[in-house]
């Protein structure tokens, strides 16, 4: 085990989304090495998989893992358990009102867990990971405060963090941007937005559907920065 | 998703070994409905799961699940990785001397964060591990500030924690045991030892080797608590 730490190397979360491709982005331009995981965990939209693949593959990354693990196992969320229905066209007061049935539960928290584990092995202390609490889904796991009770288990739950104590780093470069703003920075940092992928429902090849909450969002998002999504929609809510 | 609270599960963490046994049963003692899980994460001692299967039916759990994830994409642990060995016949100054090479980086927190997900779709707030801080291995998350770390994320990452404040607990019943006391305890509560599994490095059949630290403290364990272990050993280094 490499036990030395490598300050240039990060542990970056790639989900195939906008927001981590333009995380990864930012990893890369403040001076890391990026090393990407994805998560294959049962998602229906598990087409994201193929534009993490496009997104890591286009930047360049060290490694890229994809990590399966089965959280269908468990069910109790609309993104891995086929009983359950993705929400359509919720107004914007509706997905302002609670937790949404596409919270997946514990997600974050076993993602950021799995990313340590592999840094730990890397001699790496820095995660970088696309969480965002202002035009976020109102999941738990993307809070700063959950964030900040990560790092501080970090530094206790592992060897590395024993050893250099306080060393562990959580980066969340667009934890307070607008969803606006993050591709307007992406923009500004090359990102190929046409090749990431957002929808939880998606049709036939990977088509977005529009009109779930994170296409809703993302949409929104290019509307707020004057821009237009390269991706194509199967159909789409007139947005204010 | 089942969001009420279920006061009477407990997800417990069963690895096949005398002392996630003795938790097991000491989560029924206590009143709780047990849901036991089992980690196939690619370890050299797989046969541990045979051990926790036997337990969980032995005791008749409300469910089992085994649960995969390949944590030898990454390596870094003589427990994961077959080009590491693991070490035998260490002396108790050597076995006391920091944090071994069969430390799984970030293996407690993973393993949690997986139970809190099933935890929060069984409508539960209470997780048992069997993890000892006494006649320990020199795992930094076995430490009680680890599992304290641990319970303040889960309050914040998850919905459940979200909307019932506070409710997450994470039970340790050993923690301030010796091995010894944990076999006594066990053996009181109808623990049957013969069922499980402590070896890191089994022989064909899943014989233990007696010389590993985890064979060592097991039979230091026993033999401190004037009992014999009904396992059968390849060799066994002599105890003092």
């Amino acid at each position: 085990m490499v036990m030395s730490a490598n300050q240039n190397r990060a542990v970056v979360l790639v989900s195939g989304g906008l927001d981590s491709a333009t995380t990864l982005a930012m990893a890369q331009s403040q001076g890391f090495e990026p090393y990407a995981i994805s998560f294959d965990y049962g998602q229906r939209h598990r087409f994201e998989l193929e534009a993490a693949r496009r997104v890591c593959k286009s930047v360049g990354v060290q490694r890229h893992v994809m990590f399966s693990l089965d959280l269908r196992a468990f069910g109790g969320s609309a993104l891995t358990d086929v009983d359950l229905s993705v929400p359509k066209q919720r107004t914007d007061e509706e997905m302002e009102a609670g937790i949404p049935i596409t919270y997946v539960p514990a997600r974050n928290t076993i993602f950021l867990s799995i990313a340590m584990g592999w840094a730990e092995t890397l001699g790496a202390f820095d995660l970088f990971i696309g969480v965002n609490a202002i035009d976020y889904s109102g999941y738990p796991d993307c809070r700063p405060e959950f964030i900040t009770a990560f790092m501080n288990l970090a530094n206790l739950a592992t060897k590395a963090g024993v050893e250099a104590a306080g060393s562990w780093r959580i980066h969340t470069p667009l934890i307070s941007l607008s969803k606006a703003e993050i591709i307007r920075q992406g923009t500004e940092l090359g990102v190929d937005f046409g090749l990431t992928h957002s929808c939880y429902d998606p049709g036939v090849e990977g088509v977005s559907c529009g009109v779930c909450d994170s296409c809703q969002l993302r949409l929104k998002g290019f509307a707020d920065a004057g821009m237009t999504d390269p991706l194509h929609y199967a159909s789409e809510r007139t947005v204010d």
